[in-house]
């Protein structure tokens, strides 16, 4: 297995810096929340529950050094802090989350000293990376169900042990599902524009001993037209509560595309994916990226100076056609609208 | 307009070396039919009809020097030429049917001398591009019917001015509505792995002052998911007697993901890329391509060392996906068992 991608050591936050991957194996000892907010839109730091944890501890660094003496300044910084992290992604849910769970300590203690207040937030942040563990564990064990001996997986993205602070959530549930004596193979979607499928998750496999092959994006619809798969498996940025999905871009076409083939569409996510304040995922903020992640995404340029480009990085995959929602509650089947919101809550 | 992609001067072939497009514009002179075979394996020369015009001119220039004297000397002579440029790209109809033309041309000769027979052979080139010019145009008017005034079109990888003797098969037909007045839109597909879409389509749509939105293929879904396009208009490699189409990977999942979309998806291509002694597209063999194409195209690595990869050039599109497939002798409609074989032969 790798290294974990997301540690607190001592004040300081350490990341893999996955810019650098394949090639190196980078860690990055970030000091200041500013650097913390830096990394995370440029997905040095990236995966929904991996970019949660850090913005938790980003709220940590930014405050530890807090001059404020009064509660009422060391909640307006916060505030200042916390707005300054929430603006870097639009779309992953869990950032918000933690966010929201950060500040809720501070709104809960009004009485406490500002000293004990920065105690509790590091707790907060740390409880937020532990249990992120424990929901890894919980999902894969509640996937892993869903796979069955002999089985190739389609996976997109990277939703695995560099995305989470544990093993992973999609991958996650094949490590566990492998850990069962389960023979498991997979294909990883290269996943343009930034290849987190080649760079990361084939990376991370293939440290697993997961038997994986590589393929272009647009392979995919082979690949399934050829029966070489028996299920896709992603992670998702957030879901609303009718069960639409937004995940990295590229995830609604299999989709749609496994239902034409009859295969599982399974999506692997924690319950603080879940945004059920949203009734759609007509209401999920898409983030569009820089047209140079399309354009020279390899340090090189390989399309005229100049060409207009669309780059959406997440897409949204209506419910239909989700066959199962794996979280560490449970496995929600449709109505989405129902079994979500049984799951939250629940402890799984 | 961009310059013509193959030219025949004077006892060698001219080609633009596409592998260097968008950054540099390079012409190539190439003369020995041993380095048209290595053009065309590297993709320096593509495009269907392209290749089969590049295959006649290597005939040429193969048996341009022959010091044969005999019509059997002569006639093997050849066929060991033809054998080398054959074996080449498995997939493509057109090449194995610009071979199959020359070699006709011989074997209708049998009592004429080598000198004229190698006179023979070059106009059989000759017209062979010559045609291509026509077929293009022919292409282009029978398929700008089909394109409405307004409308945005989704093209994948290269079936335009670089795949052809002329203004190409699909990108033809968008250049003749437009030249009709209508306003007409490009979505890009970049085209992994060798960004066929993103480094020569969206330059010559440039090039010829087409708006044109560059896309990473797996947006695609959501570009249709959005009614950002109107249809989706793609070229052929290979299409087979009932109507299932050999085209660059990503076709066929582009037109599942249409027809869901409820989007029209056509076909462009000259009546020599029709296989009619196929019976369906599982007999038209899919060349696989390096590993490298999609683990260091881009002139660094981007995946990890020893990754398996799966790299198949085409995918085949059922022709039950097929709205409508354009040629230079009319504009074929389900059932293609019967549309497709009565286009061949007649003269549009």
């Amino acid at each position: 297995m790798v290294p974990p991608t997301i540690e607190w050591q001592d004040g300081k936050v350490r990341i893999i810096d996955q810019t650098r991957l394949p090639g190196e194996l980078v860690f990055r000892i970030i000091e200041d929340y500013q650097d913390i907010a830096e990394a995370i839109k440029t997905l040095q730091v990236r995966g929904a529950p991996a970019i949660g944890i850090a913005g938790a501890f980003g709220v940590v660094m930014g405050i530890q050094n807090s001059m404020t003496t009064t509660y009422g300044e060391f909640l307006a910084e916060l505030d200042g802090i916390i707005g300054v992290l929430r603006n870097t992604r639009p779309t992953a849910a869990n950032l918000f989350w933690a966010l929201e769970r950060m500040r809720q300590v501070v709104l809960d203690n009004p009485k406490e000293t500002v000293p004990r207040l920065k105690a509790l937030l590091l707790e907060e942040a740390q409880r937020i990376l532990e249990e992120d563990r424990a929901t890894c564990r919980k999902i894969g064990e509640n996937g892993a169900k869903l796979l069955e001996d002999g089985w190739t997986v389609l996976t997109h993205c990277n939703a695995g042990s560099l995305a989470t602070a544990d093993y992973g959530t999609a991958l996650g549930v094949i490590y566990t599902a492998r850990s069962q004596g389960k023979r498991i193979k997979v294909y990883v979607d290269e996943t343009r524009p930034l290849l987190q499928g080649a760079r990361l998750t084939a990376w991370e496999l293939k440290q697993a001993g997961v038997e994986a092959t590589l393929i272009c994006d647009s392979a995919a619809a082979q690949v399934m037209q050829k029966r070489k798969v028996d299920c896709v498996l992603v992670g998702a940025d957030r879901i609303a509560a009718n069960g639409d999905v937004a995940n990295k871009v590229g995830t609604y076409g299999l989709a749609m595309l496994a239902r034409e083939h009859r295969i599982p569409f399974y999506v692997a996510a924690p319950v603080s994916t879940l945004d059920l304040s949203l009734g759609s995922g007509a209401e999920i903020p898409i983030e569009e990226r820089s047209p140079e992640e399309v354009t020279e995404g390899f340090g090189q340029r390989t399309a005229p100076e100049g060409v207009r480009v669309y780059n959406p990085a997440f897409d949204i995959t209506p419910a239909r056609l989700i066959t199962a929602i794996i979280t560490e509650n449970g496995t929600a089947r449709p109505p989405y609208e129902f079994s979500l919101r049984a799951l939250v809550g629940k402890r799984g």
